[in-house]
């Protein structure tokens, strides 16, 4: 078919897109170089975006003591969370490891501005959150490119978002969308943490599958 | 760098990156075969999700009368969206193709569960949207994908979602995040059809990029 690229090249999407990891626990110290900081950025930044809203900043964070904050934010919420579980699955709740903050080299947050492009941005009339939806797709833009160049991303949910607000100064239009952490790595898994470890395993697509309606 | 892709393959990820398109006008009514269509859906089902809930569902959609009335439910949106614009920008507005719900032959509705993996999914309890956000990533891989396959894809944000879920008899737990017009194209824009009419450009990525705060 026209436009398709060839046989070899898309295996090679194919491959990114399965071989993509959350990572918490294989960082390396080494640090990114800044040509492939840009490449992953700009890879960020090529995604669609509501009425070319483009309303993703990247705030890159090296800083130990900044770090220090956000992972204590981490720690704060990962003990609130834990409590919601009981027995064998609050220990293996708390057996598993949900962050990288300090191991990895670099964190970066990928924020969105909800005031970006004016009040009426094109197509975010009848869904407001579409900003936020954007902002997403910036991220796996960012998280497949990493991929490809050896450079794990783990995304870190489990943070009091206003309180990550204030951690990094954002004005009040800001949010803080994704608190990624980024670094090389001594291995990709081949399979989820969560599925090795027991948690919960991968759903067969074909029950996902509906035609035409639910 | 270990686990790094050759450079020739690192080329392949950045060229689909930088070359996908929000498709509206260049559809071709060519039908997409089974096995490309499942290889879709298998990277959209290979994205990150949040506690690995994999909330999302996938809603294929050729019947005719489901897809004119989901044109008509974006036609009702669209007029509304028109009127927050006067003069050059109305008119500029109203000559801009936004969805190309018939020319496709399918729409692919991605929809997020936001009951699934029940109350307490991990890494959901700080940031309840995650399971939303999660979804997002799962239509990038799509849309990614499809883009090597030469496949277009066009997001369509501007519809009523209340209405839209009674189109498509979703639960009520069910959130239609992404309404997808999927199908051949004729050809890829080399550039974001926003910027080429004039609409919005592209945003220099050094203003974006901030240092451990903002």
């Amino acid at each position: 078919m026209r436009n398709a690229f060839k046989e070899s090249e898309k295996a090679v999407i194919y491959r990114t897109i399965h071989e993509r990891r959350d990572v918490r626990s294989q960082f390396l110290p080494d640090p990114i170089p800044n040509e492939v900081l840009t490449r992953l950025l700009a890879a960020a930044h090529a995604a669609p975006s509501v009425g070319f809203m483009q309303p993703w900043d990247f705030i890159i964070i090296d800083d130990l003591t900044i770090r220090q904050r956000i992972k204590a934010n981490f720690d704060s919420e990962n003990s609130k969370a834990a409590c919601n579980y009981s027995d064998n699955q609050k220990n293996l709740y708390q057996q598993l490891k949900l962050e990288g903050i300090l191991e990895s080299p670099i964190n970066i947050c990928i924020t969105c501005d909800r005031a970006r492009g004016g009040k009426h941005v094109l197509g975010r009339n009848s869904v407001i959150d579409m900003d936020l939806f954007s902002t997403c797709l910036a991220v796996q833009n960012f998280w497949l490119a990493a991929r490809a160049e050896g450079v794990g991303v783990g995304w870190v949910s489990i943070l009091d978002h206003d309180l990550l607000s204030q951690q990094l100064n954002l004005p009040e239009n800001v949010y803080p969308l994704a608190y990624l952490c980024v670094g090389y790595v001594s291995e990709f898994l081949t399979e989820p943490e969560l599925a090795t470890k027991g948690w919960r395993q991968r759903l067969p697509l074909e029950q996902l599958i509906h035609y035409n309606q639910w």
